[in-house]
């Protein structure tokens, strides 16, 4: 697919056109009984009827048909790439996230710090969840007392609660690492193990000595005595969406995760809001400044997940009291998506097609009176990947040329 | 689409699921006339209308727009292949459509025995569809009298009434070759040419003698005096849907074709099953040892291909009465589907899109009442290409991981 995006690199244009982009994670659901409604048909949205009728909507694919993507190919999609083009690590995941000013070329992994007894097995995977505070002080104590090989720099940044990042910077290092976290209490951690075991030689025993040193350093712990790492990467700088796309572009998200994803292409991110209200302050106090905007709205998702059916739906209706509050601003065109759906009955990401609408005056309106899953069969973005909202907003909003004479 | 391929086997994932796909050769109609109604919906099907409002319903197009397919891709698309990518030769589906054992690198055709007049001239291309003992009969008369050079063999095996099948082994082959049917009577047997010449110099020469060799052998018989041959194309093994999709899958096809697509994929296959009924028997049997059941049901595209509007119709009938008989055994997915339209009217294949329904209880229900080729229209299947079918249906039944962190 790598033609969409030359394609829309080559014709984008600056313009002082508004894109807002407000990304309800884990939207999308379905009935929790086959004659049942799904969270979006439940939930009361005035605000958004105003305009789903001069809107595009539709049912798009995130990844691919039958594909459960996770919150990074979900975004990237979104964002405007191609997500199997650009998969990224859960280890450059947790260090963008912590605003980790990462290098081309560094090895990230997640760190889950855990317990084990004293025969080395696992006895609890999260350590009982220690405060985050403790992981301050613990992350500090393996900071300076871990050595590692001359040229070799480590680096480990508290995340939150028992979780961390790591990051090996000064080496060409091997990043096709299996997770040393066994997934289960009962067994002992696993070594870092090398799917081409002559490349990763080198990187393999760097990691082991880590390790070995970090059970030492954690030996008289109470609770988090020990490191599970997963999800290595080797980060490398992506192409922006300033470079792709000519938009200067401003991340509103309240969770590290959703942070990281929007610094990863280069956008700028206001890392101190955690509300829906600083959301839409800080929208409103950026406006002139930016031509993109990207707000998360994270608990969509994690009602989903908890099964929470009603929660979810509240949620999304006061979503919907977001809406008048952004179209104040007047923005060219105001996106509303998701990453992935998160149907409560599921309690789980899905692959099901996820509802999309684009409200611009430039759209042909797909006259259709609401917003769902069901609605949104029939409007004209279904059968779209989640790639191509971008292009089609920017179309929107002037910032694409005509594509040939 | 390498990456289809290459991102569904990476998250493929066992588990104890079951997916039952109910082929109905060429179930894709149209009406006789612009007011009339399809073969589809002129039916009778109660018992699928039960489960329609709870399934996944959709016209998905085998290949492309516009591709009529033939069986193998047609096949290979609802088997989770792209049939672009994994294109296979005639020649190697009669081989295996009798169940010869093929190695990598042999090079087959299809043989369809004719008979010539004393000029050389074709005057029947099906040799008067000799019965198949006396197709066996000659067989081995040539199979013991050919010759071929040190180091080559020769396989020369019946498939049915005057089709026979040509495995040659033993060197590297050059397979792209054209047919020496001339496709009419009243001209000679072409001979067989290479599309490089100078690559193909070898095998043209072996194949013209082995041709001359069966016309002196043949000289005597009255009907089928000399042989045709068609879809030159040499074996690879392909990947398996065990290794690809982490699968077992048990094919329960009644007819040669359908049995040796299903192989070339590393289905086990039920040799000996004739009817529906045999077919609903061995699936209950084996229910238990399988994790995908291939089931195929030719007559709906043999009376396509009649013309027979209203055969058709009994049979697709017919299919109905299978569903409960499936259901009772409580599978985790039911797919609907066919390889290719074959419309009465037309009295072929098609490039149709194709009716095609799952369902599940993880569908995101599409509540249409019926299922046929406009109801379809609707659905949220449209639209897709049918090699998608088995990612969604994977997905239904668990049977694929999340991508990416």
């Amino acid at each position: 697919m790598k033609e969409i995006h030359s394609i829309i690199d080559t014709l984008s244009q600056k313009s002082d056109s508004k894109i807002v982009m407000l990304v309800a994670d884990g939207l999308g659901g379905m009935p929790m009984t086959p004659d049942g409604k799904t969270e979006l048909e439940t939930a009361k949205m005035p605000n958004l009827d105003k305009i789903v009728p001069a809107s595009q909507i539709g049912l798009l694919d995130p990844v691919q048909p039958g594909i459960t993507p996770g919150s990074g190919p979900g975004h990237l999609g979104i964002f405007g790439y191609d997500p199997l083009e650009a998969n990224i690590g859960r280890g450059v995941l947790s260090a963008l996230g912590v605003n980790f000013d990462l290098k081309h070329g560094d090895l990230c992994a997640r760190i889950n710090l855990c317990t084990i007894d004293g025969n080395g097995i696992i006895t609890d995977r999260r350590a009982g969840r220690i405060a985050t505070d403790q992981n301050i002080r613990i992350m500090k104590k393996l900071n300076e007392n871990i050595n590692v090989p001359d040229g070799v720099q480590l680096f480990l940044e508290t995340e939150k609660e028992h979780r961390a990042g790591m990051v090996l910077r000064g080496k060409k290092f091997y990043a096709d690492i299996a997770d040393t976290d066994p997934q289960k209490t009962g067994l002992a951690p696993l070594d870092p193990v090398a799917s081409d075991p002559a490349k990763g030689e080198e990187t393999v025993e760097i990691l082991k000595d880590i390790i070995a040193q970090a059970k030492a350093i954690l030996a008289d712990e109470p609770q988090a005595n020990m490191m599970l790492l997963r999800g290595f990467a080797e980060y490398s700088q992506y192409p922006t969406m300033q470079e792709r796309f000519k938009m200067k572009s401003l991340a509103l998200a309240t969770y590290p995760m959703y942070r990281g994803l929007a610094k990863l292409i280069g956008m700028d991110v206001n890392w101190n809001i955690s509300t829906m209200e600083e959301q839409l302050d800080e929208l409103k106090k950026q406006f002139n400044n930016y031509d993109f905007f990207f707000i998360h709205i994270k608990k969509t998702d994690s009602y989903g997940e908890d099964g929470n059916f009603e929660q979810k739906v509240k949620v999304i209706e006061s979503i919907d009291t977001m809406i008048p509050k952004i179209l104040e601003l007047n923005p060219d065109v105001l996106i509303l998506t998701c990453d992935h759906s998160t149907p409560a009955k599921m309690k789980a990401h899905s692959w099901h097609r996820i509802p999309s609408l684009i409200y611009s005056q430039w759209c042909r309106p797909d006259r259709i009176s609401t917003f769902n899953e069901y609605t949104c069969r029939g409007g004209s973005l279904t059968g779209l990947a989640t790639k191509h909202l971008i292009p089609i907003a920017m179309a929107h909003a002037g910032k694409l040329a005509k594509f040939g004479a």
